[in-house]
């Protein structure tokens, strides 16, 4: 066992707080690695605060982990110490079930996916994600970041990079294709990066025109505000996919009208409460509201060496992490540009 | 003009009774058809009550109509006097929008499609439907009734045929894969004689086991109650694609739960009211909830085409035209064994 610093949430909806936790040993196929950097995803502030159900405190958040590999177990043949690495959302699953063996590790069906944190792993401990100096995780979850990727703006690739790549490419986005991001924070940013590099002619549909500058500068053709009830009656039929990046209920017959026929709007955000939908607004053009969550581990791999080939990184504020707490306030008030990534030294 | 016999409600909620009405001469891409029989769809009530919205009267219900060609105009190619033919949902679209173009007519965004009843023609008159002995149709939305399918039991493939076909193939149906069938009605069973048909492992899911030998013999493997909560238990997890017909309001979260990681509920059924859905239900698991209608004419004639090759026609219960009030009491009592259809020479 590891002694480390963390910054841990002790209790739902407590302020987090300098701690140490213990990190197992490096087994035979385990790698250490040296958190460089953490990414804060809104996931942590709905976990940290049991807005999404029981959840396991002491909580060490964070799943956007990038760093490099200081030790390596003796069956480990994929990494070596000095390595750089990263950890996202999972750190291990069955192995065995029908979605672990096609690389959908992330819908586990043998148990479920073990998170990097707010979980118990298979020795029955909890998982303790990213705010803090070390993990030790299995190789078989652990992805290589490529050379090109400074650390810092790579770790939110680990979540927010993922989450947004894998729906745009299961749903087509490319050339020729329209794509509308609905939301323009951690995820929505990295949305817009990654279909405009696919490809695709992309919107970004925001509350406001706030952003819209930064917007066009990642990529996006257009930017309209969905306060502005012309949006809707001009864009109309549009979209050949909607990703929809907003954790807050939406009118979702108003979206699905902006969609083109047999289009698709994919959910990556997760609302608390339960949504409102007429059927009329699928039927009527054969069209289909989604989900997604994350992606497996190949294709996070595939996703890293995308952006790395594409120049694509997060937009980032560095922290210390004494500024977690503050953080956390802002990104529930919209406040950052466009993801807090920690320092881990600062720990 | 040709004064025709027909059935039609004079008014909203009334019942219908036997009238007159005007057909156009015939064009010089028209056809002009004798109607042998005519299929009573749930549509039908639901548009002479006008539960979905402003309705024009009087009306002429009927869109699963097959007769016999007893003239054409001088421009037609496709067909000539003596051919079986079958007319569905429509009866004009713009054909120029990129959906008329493609074959997806159904979803016309030139002006929508032209309903064959309820709705307005391009020469302003309004359309009347099945329940009457003859219709004139431009050539292009009329299809062929292959020789081994009889007139009556093909008559209702064209609304209940096409709308469970359609998503069906666009969902990929065929054999490995799992399928339900929710509803075990009109739709319902047309969706498990085309499913199995298709190849796939056919599932009934209906409220109770009260037509469970029906289903077994149409071609359903399995037959579970929906009124028994172990069969969302045991089922959890088990399907490819859902085909529900059902248009009462669901618990869509439930049905999304016996889906398999990205799987589809297709929805064919339109619940009058909205629903309510939690979008963790299709987070989890990549999964989705589509909407189809009807398909376009050339998919309808490959729908019979593979009907006759398979020997598929509507189970149905064979009626004369003053039988139609008392039918529709009885679909909404969900009692009729499956499809009534109007012999019209009794109108």
């Amino acid at each position: 066992m590891t002694t480390v610093a963390a910054y841990a949430a002790p209790a739902a909806k407590a302020p987090l707080e300098r701690t140490t936790i213990e990190r197992r040993e490096v087994g035979e196929h385990d790698v250490l690695i040296d958190i460089r950097f953490a990414g804060i995803c809104h996931s942590d502030i709905h976990q940290a605060r049991e807005g999404w159900g029981d959840a396991i405190f002491p909580m060490v958040p964070g799943h956007e982990i990038a760093g490099v590999v200081s030790e390596v177990g003796p069956g480990v043949t994929a990494f070596r110490a000095g390595d750089r690495v990263g950890v996202g959302c999972m750190v291990d699953s069955c192995r065995e079930c029908e979605n672990c063996r096609a690389g959908r590790e992330q819908y586990c069906t043998g148990g479920g996916m073990v998170g990097t944190y707010n979980a118990l792993g298979k020795d029955g401990e909890p998982t303790y994600g990213g705010y803090s100096q070390k993990i030790v995780v299995d190789e078989n979850y652990v992805v290589r970041i490529p050379d090109g990727l400074p650390l810092d703006v790579a770790a939110p690739l680990l979540c927010a990079g993922i989450t947004t790549y894998s729906p745009l490419k299961r749903w087509g986005a490319g050339p020729g294709k329209k794509v509308a991001v609905l939301g323009m924070g951690g995820l929505g940013h990295m949305g817009v990066k990654i279909a405009h590099a696919l490809g695709a002619e992309v919107t970004v549909l925001s509350q406001s025109l706030r952003k819209k500058d930064d917007g066009l500068k990642l990529g996006a053709d257009h930017y309209r505000a969905t306060s502005d009830p012309k949006t809707f009656e001009e864009l109309r039929g549009s979209f050949d996919l909607i990703l929809s990046t907003v954790s807050a209920p939406l009118d979702f017959d108003a979206y699905l009208s902006l969609l083109r026929t047999e289009g698709t709007l994919a959910n990556v955000g997760a609302p608390e409460e339960p949504v409102s939908l007429n059927l009329f607004s699928v039927l009527g053009g054969g069209k289909t509201l989604a989900g997604s969550m994350i992606g497996g581990i190949a294709e996070t791999q595939e996703m890293l060496d995308f952006c790395a080939e594409h120049g694509i990184g997060a937009e980032i504020e560095l922290i210390d992490a004494a500024g977690i707490n503050e953080a956390y306030e802002r990104v529930l008030n919209s406040d950052v540009r466009y993801r807090f990534v920690i320092d881990t030294a600062t720990i």
